[in-house]
């Protein structure tokens, strides 16, 4: 798959897995693909059609030959055609193999990644960022929450997971098409936090930072939450202009990140 | 593998993947089988060693066979077989199979299932009722939160995912072994409820729901999540003393399961 876009009003039928329009959706699976080619795959009719609505033009559609002749396919189709990109309709096992799901969506598209410029990041209203988020699962659901409670965007500084993989898309539930995401690192987060005078709030579980209902979350604002494992680097610790931390009243010693970004994006909105 | 304890003292090298006892732990990945044995599957070392310490008997230890000479290793083998526990130490192939994953664990425990009589629901405290909850990660996730937040127990109501599932017990992160887990019905649980004078909150999207951060959460208190998919019952919406929402500002719709569960936890900590 070309990076560039394909020919106007390209349509197939597909029953072959070797097919080298299904090889070349298959293998934005793998990180090197998606980074090469800028491109993801998200699943679903409803999350196809509402990332078209919302601006994002369909580079590949490939839907099931058992919806052929559905209207709503029909139009979609007609859409991606007319932007330039390539229809498919498949066979369930390409669906299968395409999605690498047992009982797959019916509807599959591929559009192009975005990421909003560094500048972005804490310049207006409340932002995320995560330093070195590993799990895409927790990716999403952040990116998710953040679309729910109407955040400016979720930046990803340092070595994160890929918010592109199948799995974070997955679990954004559709908001990876309505949150910026933006992709910078430690130093440029700081920077970009002291020229725009957003306050730097980060989660620690150290015994001196004040407890998270404490803390001054006036935007612009950005909670800064660390790796799952080793929570926030020294350098974005000494950063932060306050340090808060969830109180913990049980056994358990720590929260699920999605989880504990979850009640600072709450926490934080309680102010606005 | 049965559910009685098996012999005093039994201790196996095991390099076989088709050694029955490899096998008979295996099976425990299956829902029906971990049904009829009562028993579940924890993964790694801090892990195993901190539930028999919290008073779960070791059933199956199971390491590598890399570990072997180390003390640590060497106490929790005694611990088990002194127990009346099966000891293995096993090959880095056996483990892989054991745990199915590429890298795993290089300890592994099995353990008999708990569950808390139906009665303790809602008796003191706080507790978390899911309703029909369908994802072990959010099941796990869910656990994790209420053992941070110091809650009283989580309430399975009607057809739930199995919290002894491998995937739900990882998403704990050894919290399994400290909250206490019920199975019940809508109708039992309703009934605990009314038995035990404690206020019954449901989370809803509809829109004369009161915000969740003016509701009364006075314990005893259960706080009723519904399935990912579908909210709450009819019937547990009806039995609900007050239904409060969490505000959408965005475009998303919902948010993830885990994490509502984790703000209306915390939500109702703040007036304990």
């Amino acid at each position: 798959m070309s990076s560039g876009r394909p020919r106007v009003g390209t349509f197939k039928k597909v029953t072959s897995l070797a097919n080298p329009l299904v090889k070349d959706i298959r293998a934005l699976h793998q990180k090197k693909r998606r980074d090469d080619t800028r491109l993801f795959i998200a699943e679903g009719q409803k999350l196809v059609r509402d990332a078209a609505e919302f601006g994002w033009p369909i580079h590949t559609l490939a839907y099931a030959a058992t919806l052929a002749g559905d209207p709503a396919i029909g139009a979609l189709a007609a859409e991606t055609k007319a932007g330039g990109g390539t229809v498919l309709e498949v066979s369930a096992p390409v669906l299968e193999k395409i999605t690498r799901r047992d009982n797959p969506q019916s509807v599959v598209g591929v559009f192009r990644q975005r990421f909003a410029p560094e500048t972005d990041v804490g310049r207006d209203g409340i932002w995320v960022a995560l330093d070195r988020v590993r799990d895409p699962g927790n990716l999403g659901t952040i990116v998710r929450t953040a679309d729910a409670a109407g955040l400016a965007g979720v930046a990803l500084v340092g070595a994160c997971c890929d918010p592109f993989a199948l799995e974070a898309v997955r679990a954004t539930m559709g908001s990876v098409f309505h949150v910026p995401l933006a992709q910078l690192s430690e130093d440029t987060l700081v920077a970009a936090a002291r020229r725009h005078g957003a306050r730097l709030v980060g989660t620690h579980l150290i015994a001196d930072a004040i407890d998270y209902r404490k803390a001054d979350y006036r935007p612009p604002l950005i909670l800064l939450m660390g790796n799952e494992q080793q929570g926030l680097t020294d350098t974005l610790s000494a950063a932060s202009d306050q340090l808060v931390r969830i109180p913990m009243r049980g056994k358990a010693d720590s929260l699920n990140l999605a989880v504990s970004t979850g009640l600072m994006i709450y926490e934080a909105l309680r102010e606005c």
